[in-house]
């Protein structure tokens, strides 16, 4: 009971964040106010429910219970009225970023395990479920998803390396929620030390040949 | 029985004209006789499909049904081969498209009711019912759902305020067609009030700070 | 036995082919290692998931194997480090491609008839196997799908072809087998034709009227 209600919480915050990433760029795309806080809900939901509609678990998680939506559309509305001073933060804003990813990159891969998928393809959505909300804001921005482009610092493969490491607790019989602890650290220190240290995945050599 | 048939034609009336504005905007973007009939498709049944898909109703309705493409197919060879009339006749076509929103709101609405749903997420759901083809249209096309945008007249809130009719109707035990009807007439005439006296929502504030 | 890995076989180089085209486009578009990936499995796989999706198959059989992912990988690797020579072998890539598209159209149209859909539906269902693919690359880069566009030649029309006579047969009792090639040959000689006289399909005239 009590640790439901802690996963839960930690959730809603992981919403929150990621809400405020596409609040945030829906702003910039000068999108009304109905825009913004669908671009919050999106955001938020769209790797969940993506990794949902794969393995059958309908309806998603995110469309039962109406919390989660509205932790996204108080995110919205804060970046619509506030989003000069969201803008400022925008580095704590990165931070908790990392953090919602190391959440929901270990909590995807945990549920995809339990609907009996191949370990390699739930560390696929449990990537999935980390990146899928940001590439799914980007369609909606008509743009070509952060993710995908190098000047990016490592995104998915940090949510990847929490994913595979989920996995391969999963398959040694590691004891769960210290694994899935240990899988989250690992996703926010990659994706930390990425920004820090400015890595990136090369895009392929095409010029001058 | 007769009621059903009355509903199935009210459903393929609401398929035409949703397809009317997807192959319009297929033709303005030059795509091929192919690619307007898919917008017309597309425009028409996406609202529906992913409410289906969301709430695990599969197959579809409009992928079980091939009337659904033969409306919306038809659709689209009229504008193809008429476009000139169709655009010439763009207010009664606005008009039809809010006589469709209402119908696809209020109809997503019962549906995601009926299968259990929380009341908020089924008017969510409902008004995604309404809205999801034409999001899906300008996703097929490249460029930002004009749902989102500043310039819309309200469009997505006045399908919400249909199915928020709906479900308070629900809740409270209202009697269901009545209640349908007038959830689908207060969504037509929002919409119809906006276009005429031009209420839209505001984008955030971003210049001259 | 001996069929059915024969038909894996068969399905993977498919999905290799396919992911050659993502992968191709994605080099092009300047995406990172990781979005060239992204891009090859979901160009080889996405018309077989929304497929499955739309017929109730979850987890659709590109998640729940993980060869599939495997081999669209390769291709992507492969068309990242030598995609100069990819790129020199436009013409084999592309009848791979119209193989591919043949076997993927024939091959969702069967699984679509087996899950009970109307024969027409799974036409469409089995086309959508065959250009979904595309659709979601070209997406993903934030274009207008090629296949929509009057610069390409017959694509979604082959592919609806051989789609349209395993329905037929299936709908006159021919045995399975001899159909299904009979289909996806119909399929990549109408591509393969296309591509050599120069078959399109027009767009709506909309100039000096």
């Amino acid at each position: 009971m009590q640790n439901a209600r802690v996963l839960l919480v930690i959730d809603l915050i992981g919403v929150f964040v990621f809400a405020l990433s596409g609040a945030t760029a829906a702003v910039r795309q000068r999108l009304d106010f109905f825009g913004v806080l669908v671009l919050s809900f999106a955001t938020a939901s769209a790797g969940g429910i993506l990794r949902d509609l794969l393995i059958g678990a309908v309806p998603p998680a995110t469309i039962q219970d109406w919390r989660y939506l509205a932790s996204a559309l108080l995110a919205g509305t804060v970046t619509f009225y506030w989003h000069r001073s969201i803008e400022r933060l925008h580095n704590p804003v990165r931070v908790f970023d990392a953090v919602g990813l190391g959440l929901f990159a270990v909590a995807g891969t945990q549920k995809a395990l339990a609907s009996g998928l191949h370990p390699v393809m739930a560390a696929v959505l449990g990537m999935l479920t980390g990146i899928g909300g940001g590439i799914v804001r980007d369609l909606l921005l008509a743009r070509v998803p952060l993710v995908f482009r190098p000047e990016t610092e490592l995104y998915a493969l940090a949510a990847l390396a929490g994913s595979l490491f989920v996995c391969v607790g999963h398959w040694l019989g590691w004891p769960e929620m210290p694994t899935a602890i240990a899988g989250a650290v690992l996703c926010f220190a990659l994706r930390i030390l990425a920004m820090w240290f400015d890595w990136r995945l090369p895009s392929a050599q095409r010029d001058g040949n």
